[in-house]
C-alpha cells in the first residue's frame, strides 16, 4: 500500500517514462527538429495533474491503470500543444514556462506552431493505439476533441484573450475558465471512467468532480499569481495582472474560501467509486498548494 | 447519369453546404470572433479536391458517398488549418490566399493560430460522428492523425522550412513532397475506401494512387507557380522561387513528362474499384489544370 506521495510519483514516474521512452523518437526521420521541439516541452516537467486524472480515475473504476497510459499521453499532449501556442509572441508572448526558457525561444516560432500542430494531432494518435475497445477509443476521440475544440479549451483562450481589453463579469470569468483550463481536466478524468470501463453514473460524477476542482484549481493558480514567489513558481509572478481574475473580481478572502468550497464539492462527487483515498488527498493539496 | 463536371459540381456542392450549414454555427455561444474565423478560410472555396476524393473513394467502393461527408468535411478542415497555420508572419507570411487576404490579416495573428488549433481539432470530432462503425471511425482516426501528424503533413512542413535555405537532392524533394501535401491526399482516399467499406487492397490501391497523383499534382503546382497567371491562380506567382522546386531541379519540360507518368502510374491503380470514369477524368484534368 503505497502513502499519497509514493503513488503520486507511481503515476508521474509512469508517464514521464512513457513519454521519455515512447514518443517521437525516430532515429531513422529526418525531422529531428520537430522532434525535439515536442520533446523539449513534452519533457519539461510540469505537476502532469491530467495524466494523475486519467491513471487514477481508470484505477477508481476498478481497472488497469498502466493501460490507461496512451490516453494520459494524450491529454498531456495536449496541454503541452496549448502551452507551446499561448506562449508565442502573438499570443501571451512568454519567454519563459515551468523554469526554462518557452519553446519558440529555443526553437523559434515557426517550429512553436509546428510542434504545437503536431502534439495536438499525436494526441489523437494516442487514443487510436490504446488497448481498449473500437467503442471505447472512439468515445475518448470525442470527448477529446469536443473539450479540446471550439467549444471547449480553444473557445476559452480566444474568450480570454478577448476579455483582456475590458471588465468581465463573474459569470463571464466562470465561463472563461471553465473553458480555458476546466475543460481539458473534464476530459482526462472521463478519459480515466472510460479507460477503467465505469458507467455512465461515475462517468457523470467524473465531470462534475473536474468542473468543480478545475475551478478551485483555477481561483488557486491566480491566488498564486498575486501571492506566489517567481521562483517557486518557475513564471513570472503577477503576469496575468491586466486580465479578469478571480482575485480582482472577489478578493484574496473570498478565494480562498471558493476553493475550499468547490474543492468540498469536488470530494463528494468520490463516494461512487472505489479506492477514492488518493483522489480526496490530491484534491484536498491542490486547495492549498504554493506552486 | 451526371457528366465530369456534374460530378464535380454535385461532390463539391455537397460538401460546400455541409460546411456552410453544419460547421460552427452556434447562436448561442459568446466566442463568435473564433467561430467566424474559423469559417472565414473554410468556406473561402478552393477546389475542395480531398473531399472529391473521399466521396469518390467510397462511390468506387460501392458506398453511399453522402454518408462520407464527415470524413469529407475533416479532410478539408485539415487542410484548411494548414493553410491558416503556413500563412503566418512566422512561417511563409503571405498576405493572400484564394484570392482574399489571410485569416491572420483579417482576424490578427493570435485568433488565427486558434482557428487553425480548433480547426484541426474538430476534423476529429467529425471523424468520431460520421454513420460507420466504432471500427471504421476508429481507423480513419488513425490514418487521420498519422497522415497529418510529425511524420506525415507537419513533418513535411517542417522539412520545407528547413530546406528553404540549401539545396536539396531530388530525393529529399520527393520525400518532403510525400509528406507534406501527399500525406493528406493519402488520407482523403484511404478515409473515402473506409466510408465504402472496401477491401484492404483497395485500401492499398488507393494509397498507391495517392501518392502517385499527388506527387503529379504538386510537380504541376510547381509549374504553374513558374508559368501561371496571378489573377487565374488566386495567389502570387513565383512565390516559391527561392525554394527547392521540382522545375527547378527537373526542368519545366521532364517536369511534364513526370506529371504524365505518374499520372498514368495512379490511374493503373483505379482497375481494383467499380464505375472509374470520374477518377480516371480527375486525375487526366489534373495534369493539365492551369489553376
Amino acid at each position: 500500500m503505497l502513502n499519497y506521495n509514493e503513488q503520486y510519483q507511481c503515476y508521474t514516474g509512469y508517464i514521464e517514462n512513457y513519454l521519455h521512452d515512447r514518443c517521437f523518437c525516430y532515429p531513422n526521420e529526418p525531422q529531428t527538429e520537430l522532434f525535439s521541439a515536442m520533446r523539449y516541452s513534452l519533457l519539461a516537467g510540469g505537476k502532469r495533474l491530467r495524466p494523475v486524472f486519467v491513471f487514477d480515475f481508470c484505477h477508481m473504476c476498478g481497472g488497469d491503470w498502466q493501460a490507461s497510459v496512451p490516453f494520459a499521453a494524450a491529454v498531456e499532449m495536449v496541454h503541452t500543444y496549448s502551452l507551446i501556442h499561448d506562449d508565442l509572441p502573438c499570443m501571451d508572448n512568454d519567454d519563459v514556462r515551468r523554469g526554462k526558457p518557452t519553446n519558440h525561444k529555443v526553437y523559434g516560432e515557426a517550429t512553436a506552431v509546428l510542434a504545437g500542430d503536431a502534439l495536438l494531432t499525436a494526441a489523437f494518435s494516442q487514443l487510436a493505439i490504446a488497448p481498449f475497445s473500437a467503442e471505447v477509443r472512439l468515445r475518448a476521440v470525442e470527448v477529446l476533441s469536443n473539450c479540446a475544440g471550439e467549444l471547449g479549451m480553444v473557445g476559452g483562450q480566444m474568450l480570454d484573450m478577448l476579455s483582456e481589453k475590458r471588465q468581465c463579469t463573474k459569470q463571464e470569468v466562470l465561463d472563461i475558465q471553465s473553458r480555458k483550463t476546466g475543460a481539458l481536466i473534464r476530459a482526462s478524468c472521463i478519459l480515466g471512467v472510460l479507460a477503467g470501463n465505469g458507467s455512465e453514473a461515475q462517468m457523470k460524477a467524473a465531470e462534475k468532480f473536474a468542473s468543480e476542482l478545475g475551478l478551485a484549481f483555477q481561483i488557486r493558480d491566480d491566488m498564486l499569481d498575486v501571492i506566489g514567489d517567481a521562483s517557486e513558481l518557475g513564471k513570472a509572478v503577477s503576469s496575468d495582472a491586466d486580465k479578469n481574475t478571480f482575485v480582482q473580481l472577489y478578493g484574496l478572502d473570498a478565494c480562498s474560501d471558493l476553493v475550499a468550497k468547490h474543492t468540498k464539492h469536488a470530494i463528494s462527487e468520490l463516494d461512487i467509486f472505489s479506492d477514492t483515498q488518493f483522489m480526496r488527498n490530491l484534491a484536498d493539496k491542490l486547495t492549498n498548494r504554493t506552486m
